[in-house]
């Protein structure tokens, strides 16, 4: 793996990152393909839109098709038939955020199986052997995601068990199979921030993921936080915003020098009928665009725009055609590529914050952050159930 | 429009249809884009499938979106974006099966919309303007198809209301838009087909739907119904089987001089995760194919074959993923396709005895004729909702 930033403008970075014959530049979006694939789309799809680095989920994948499917397919690349690069998370996320916990406890986590109910652990040695098994090119060590407004005895107790599991899934990493990123916790406090940084570094890791934010705390404390934080992060090494996917906090989260972003934003809100646009967010449904013979956006470049109207993608949702969250995947998805483009285009010109005051007058007419209500969710887990005593 | 028989083999035909710039060879088979797009598939995909006609049907465009947003269009093509031929229904079909009919009356159909239960009226002449607006290459004349079972005094009555509607549609039916082609219906009884026949030959209609057949009746019954009626049908005129699908069933028809098909069976059971191969139906969510690295069919030239492995698409069906039945469809079209070629290329080798008898040996291995029943229906309409999740 070769990052080398290549580029800055105050805190603001673009690099290079190279693994194998694959070179990408950050920042960077990565679509998630959470079952092996990205919802509606085949990797070839992916490929077209721009995409070589994107986002599998441990957890999803171990539960359906499972490690023994896996294996015999010789890794999810194969599987799915992507000839880019891949980033496996832990499935320490979803893990929390999806299954009934059973226990955490401080050799990892018992749950249950969303689907059938069976009862699984995952430990950060297993995890780590597990993305080996995905033979993705970046993996992720195990974590426990503190949620927002937990005692900050708490919180000291999560971070130092997600930096103990990062270690311990070091430790039974094997070399030449994929890269390591550690998962820094440590919520809002930035001393616990700087602890888990320091204590994670002892060990070298060759990237850091940025985990626990954009959780439910205001977003205002987040940027404060990645403020007095992220430019203390080793410089020549990536800087991953875990679940970040909007626009707006991406940008926010660039200019304190972030280089790697993930989330379901665009596709989920395409499915959901919602359009990324110049303009902000166009929900196709409105009763507006029932005639309207013109493209999502006139000058957009994607197959859907490049042929069809919003009268037709109307249509199809109101219809309830499998096509139409496909075409309006394929525009959000290619509206994120051109978007991060741009970004890094101007950030190469040294007028990264013209383009952003450009993009954001348009934009902002029709665009809030989303109350992410991930927080509240493990907050019920964890605190009302109490299954983590 | 230009149709010409080009070659022969007993009651077999082989015909060149030509409308417009396109030209297209006969058996044919049309797949269905019931709401303006084939389900799971963009216009594009379809043509790159090698399709050069497809079905529309006028009762869902009536509903939704409606005629007024067909007509800002200026017909479906364009609202599709489809470049090859189009051929509509009457909706008469749609009109029984999935409405609550209110009356039949002697001047058309008075029925409950299945979206919000608003009562609407089709008569044999509006249908016929409405398929004028579509813009469609052939429409065909409103028709009631008589359930299998009902009195012959019920069944004569049906056939001769057809038979009058089909005229009153050809008395408005405007010159140069389009070619209207009249129903046929009166059952399994002989003497009734051969008399709307008579009637519908002093109209000099351009073509002819056999309608009111594979509706339940035994399909022994069919086979002898068409065995005695089409080959008495005008030789210089298209032969449309409405309804049928299945290869076993298309080469009974073929055999007694049908030219034209259409059916959404390849592409519902393909969403019903059943796929056609040389060894017939292949139902990919079998526990045996959960590890199965190879394609669903070796040989196949279709994309899904050539990137994909049948653990693949087990693995997105069990995950309810949207690239499933997409996968499935343009597998199952593609397989359609070839079918149909190397039924044409067997017919014009003066082999096509030799042909089926090949094609039998493995296909009916895992092969019934099935009977549509709105059980598969419902059930379509359930799972789809799983999409929008």
């Amino acid at each position: 793996m070769v990052f080398e930033v290549i580029n800055k403008l105050d805190n603001i970075r673009i690099s290079k990152l190279k693994i194998g014959d694959i070179e990408v530049e950050t920042p960077i979006f990565m679509p998630v393909g959470t079952q092996a694939t990205v919802k509606t789309l085949s990797s070839h799809d992916v490929w077209d839109l721009g995409y070589r680095l994107i986002l599998v989920n441990s957890y999803h994948l171990y539960l359906q098709p499972g490690e023994d499917v896996i294996k015999k397919f010789e890794g999810v690349k194969k599987f799915m038939n992507w000839k880019g690069l891949l980033l496996s998370d832990s499935g320490g996320f979803q893990v929390l955020s999806l299954s009934d916990i059973r226990e955490i406890r401080n050799d990892g986590v018992v749950f249950k199986s969303f689907i059938d109910g069976s009862i699984h652990f995952f430990s950060p040695e297993f995890t780590v052997k597990f993305q080996e098994t995905l033979n993705v090119d970046i993996m992720m060590t195990l974590d426990v995601c503190p949620p927002y407004g937990i005692s900050e005895d708490e919180l000291r107790k999560f971070t130092f068990l997600s930096i103990d599991w990062a270690k311990r899934g070091k430790r039974v990493k094997e070399d030449g199979k994929g890269y390591l990123f550690a998962v820094i916790q440590g919520g809002l406090n930035l001393d616990l921030r700087f602890k888990a940084l320091e204590e994670l570094e002892k060990e070298d890791f060759p990237g850091y993921g940025i985990g626990g934010l954009s959780i439910g705390e205001p977003w205002e404390k987040t940027k404060e936080l990645l403020q007095n934080f992220v430019k203390n992060m080793p410089e020549n090494k990536p800087r991953y915003f875990m679940g970040l996917g909007d626009p707006i906090s991406i940008m926010d989260a660039v200019e304190v020098g972030v280089d790697m972003f993930d989330c379901v934003y665009p596709t989920r809100i395409a499915r959901n009928r919602t359009l990324l646009t110049k303009y902000g967010k166009l929900r196709i449904t409105k009763s507006e665009y029932k005639f309207d013979d013109k493209p999502i956006e006139e000058d957009c470049d994607c197959y859907t725009c490049k042929n069809f109207s919003r009268g037709y993608i109307h249509h199809l949702f109101k219809a309830k055609e499998i096509l139409a969250p496909r075409l309006a995947t394929i525009h959000n998805l290619r509206f994120m590529y051109n978007f991060m483009e741009n970004l890094r285009n101007s950030i190469k010109k040294q007028k990264y914050y013209e383009f952003r005051k450009e993009f954001e007058k348009d934009f902002l007419k029709n665009f809030k952050r989303e109350k992410v209500n991930f927080g509240e969710w493990v907050y019920n887990i964890l605190w009302n159930k109490n299954w983590y005593k």
